[in-house]
């Protein structure tokens, strides 16, 4: 048995183990990062990089299809090459993984264990059955997987995960996803796009993650024009059917039918890796799914009685599962968990302005924390529709609407919703100004070129103005 | 002759005038605004809207030409109807010029007058020879028009300009567009992706409005990969040749060759429409143009002999010909012309953070001043290539470089110039960064999504916060 002995141990090496790694060496802790899976981050290997070279294939078939609206004809007839397109998927990806793994090999190799690791007690861990690592603190950056129901796996190899198609040398005929959140939404879209039969099929009714009902109503319609999305779907039955899977279910209309699929895509949702680390064995207080509970701010955890030595990162804290908040979370981890073992404070570290984008087309944005965190009474909307705006419509991209949130009592603005074209670059417009702390009244004197989606944006704040000023009329006469 | 006797007059029912008008009647001043030409703006007859159509089904042709990289494939050739084509940008031209007559229509009859004015002094008017009209101000928004070297006139027929693009009903084999700027570059891109033989000529070696000399660089060999743009060409003769124009020149290669067009489009600039309109019976200071001298803050001119009673908006001030400056800069100029007929006080409007445009592919965008309003020694540069940027290369659009400048004193950001996939919405989020006076470290500390274009920005702000620190180290060393 191997020892080691250091400030700072890490598990994990993904986004946030790196970010947590690379913030304690900086802050001068002695680090060993430990990993006992594959090197790699989820986002390079089967999150965001593989989904949007997907998407970017799929969008590219769409706009071969929407060329004849501008005037551009071909003779013949479309052909998507499967084994092509997923062969660019997987190549691109590679390629992403190989810089993630570059990451992982600037980590001196003294620094770096690998084996599955294991608290011993808040202080100790054992790596596989090799080396005992003991140190002051430890940042937890275990990430996730994916999860399902148990009952879901009756469908043997014909049940998958989002991690399965990007490993596919060729394109299925028939996939039903279930789980219109926002990995179910982006791959069912793009997989209809590529020419795959498609249903995409939900319990609860929630779209990707939409709050507000008007844009959700919005969203489910606008999707429906494309392909099959049952956000509460009747599901009678699922089962395996020879080489392929039946799902029996009542549709919108009341009519009963049962459909084949190649694959049953389960994209319900994913889990923290926080099982099997003996987290009992340390004095953590973990929620009701065994998570650690933790301070955003800080990412430290907390022991029944008081402080605790461990802190957590990334997807393994269950906060926000986002590439950019999971790097943000491990640098804030790696630099308090290095302060605690050099005796300096544990400190609150920055956290941005919230922020949320689904690949979609129309993409869906998300900034702040969204409707369902406004309290009724207090905050105005204002909404554009991007079916007559300009810039929009010359692309013929005109599908989307969107909800802009403003504080009633001084006109900050607070947050948006949105299925808009070009959603990615108007959420970080508006997640700017949102941690600007700008008012509505800033954000229209800002400038706007012509002609260009912005302008849709800038016809909302006039709406959201209009709104808080006749809530603030409203409100003084009540007075 | 009629007579009329108003608060303000407004010369031109542009974008400008018709801000004008909207600012002068919501102060409370009696307007008549006036009109020589057809109504509807130089945007939506003859400007941005048309091109961005024109530019929409050369990027259709584009992409289609594109979806084999991903595994898209189609039997036959791509077919570029030409009569489609500029159908489709004269429908859509027309709807957009709809709205703008609709603006126009809203005015009460009373208040238009049609045909051409002509200053009798500062406070008179002749419209045609129907109408004279005297007003307490005036405001001059007459726009601008196509501008070219008289020699050009020798080519007959077959010199055009941009406004006659937009009214063909099929597509020519070849055109040289002489110069490259915004609407050479912009035409002269799309004329190419849609199968027109083009030669983008220019005097001089500009590339649009960039003037930082490492982006110019690289967007002429970018551009060059595509067509040919020669800015400082050697143009030996230009003659019309049958029913063609032969352009005589010596490659940058030094060899000789004559090549033939069917049109020579003149994309050398615009010139305000100010002659013509009896300026010099007015007071006021002209320019060696005959512009008058104005102040951008209140778009107000000056006489020889102190204040006027004369503004000036839009185009025909020739200080930003951008269709959200003259919208800015006829609420001011309506404004203060309403004030001081009312007796009020002038005052300095609402001028915008400044942000430019381009819609080639990749897009140019320029935000503040530009490079060459830098001051050598103040500034520190960043950069970032998007040859490797993640989610420019997962959407095979991997070409790109932007600089960005900030303060060296102080860390401010001052602006920037790109040539860059979706540098439209960058722009936007950098001039709403720059009006808001942010420094280059609480731009680090804004929200970046993953993975999108924004994080090629950020890659640029470490750079640039790098650079402002190196610079500050040398000049403390200095000191």
């Amino acid at each position: 048995m191997k020892t080691a002995q250091v400030d700072v141990a890490i598990i994990g090496a993904g986004t946030a183990g790196i970010a947590a790694y690379r913030a304690a060496k900086a802050a001068g802790a002695s680090v060993a990062i430990i990993e006992g899976g594959d090197y790699g981050t989820t986002c390079a290997r089967v999150g965001c990089m593989p989904s949007k070279l997907l998407i970017a294939a799929a969008e590219a078939a769409h706009a071969v299809g929407k060329a004849a609206g501008f005037g551009v004809h071909f003779d013949g007839l479309v052909r998507i090459d499967g084994r092509a397109v997923m062969d660019r998927v997987r190549t691109e990806r590679d390629r992403f993984v190989s810089f993630a793994l570059r990451e992982v090999q600037d980590i001196p190799e003294a620094g770096r264990i690998r084996g599955h690791a294991s608290f011993v007690d808040n202080h100790t861990l054992q790596v596989a059955d090799h080396t005992r690592v003991t140190a002051t603190s430890v940042v937890i950056a275990t990430g996730s997987r994916a999860a399902y129901p148990d009952s879901f796996k009756a469908l043997g190899d014909r049940l998958i995960i989002s991690d399965d198609v990007f490993d596919w040398t060729d394109l299925p005929k028939a996939v039903a996803v279930i789980g219109p959140g926002i990995v179910g939404l982006e791959l069912g879209q793009a997989l209809h796009r590529l020419g795959v039969h498609v249903a995409v099929l939900g319990r609860g009714g929630r779209v990707g993650p939409i709050s507000d009902p008007e844009i959700r109503t919005y969203a489910l319609a606008a999707f429906n024009e494309e392909f099959t999305l049952e956000p509460d779907a009747h599901i009678a039955h699922m089962r395996r059917h020879g080489d392929r899977v039946a799902i029996g279910r009542t549709a919108p209309d009341g009519s009963q039918a049962i459909e084949y699929f190649d694959f049953i895509l389960a994209a319900t949702g994913r889990t923290p890796n926080v099982t099997g680390m003996g987290l009992a064995r340390t004095t953590l207080k973990l929620d009701a799914k065994g998570v650690p509970w933790f301070d955003p701010t800080t990412t430290r955890t907390a022991s029944a009685d008081g402080a605790s030595p461990i802190f957590i990162a990334g997807d393994a804290g269950n906060f926000i599962p986002l590439l950019h908040e999971a790097a943000d979370e491990g640098r804030i981890a790696g630099g308090n968990a290095a302060s605690l073992a050099l005796g300096k404070q544990v400190q609150p570290g920055l956290r941005r302005a919230p922020i949320g984008v689904v690949f979609t087309d129309p993409q869906i944005g998300i900034v702040g924390g969204g409707f369902h965190t406004m309290k009724p009474g207090t905050f105005a909307t204002g909404e554009v529709s991007f079916e007559d705006q300009g810039r929009a419509r010359i692309l013929l991209r005109n599908k989307g609407l969107m909800h802009l949130y403003a504080d009633r009592a001084n006109g900050r603005f607070l947050g948006a919703e949105m299925l808009a074209p070009g959603a990615e670059h108007l959420a970080h417009l508006l997640a700017w100004a949102l941690q600007a702390g700008m008012t509505v009244a800033q954000m229209r004197r800002m400038p706007f070129y012509h002609p260009v989606i912005e302008e849709g944006l800038r016809t909302a704040l006039r709406d959201l103005d209009l709104n808080l000023r006749a809530a603030q009329t409203n409100a003084s006469k009540a007075a």
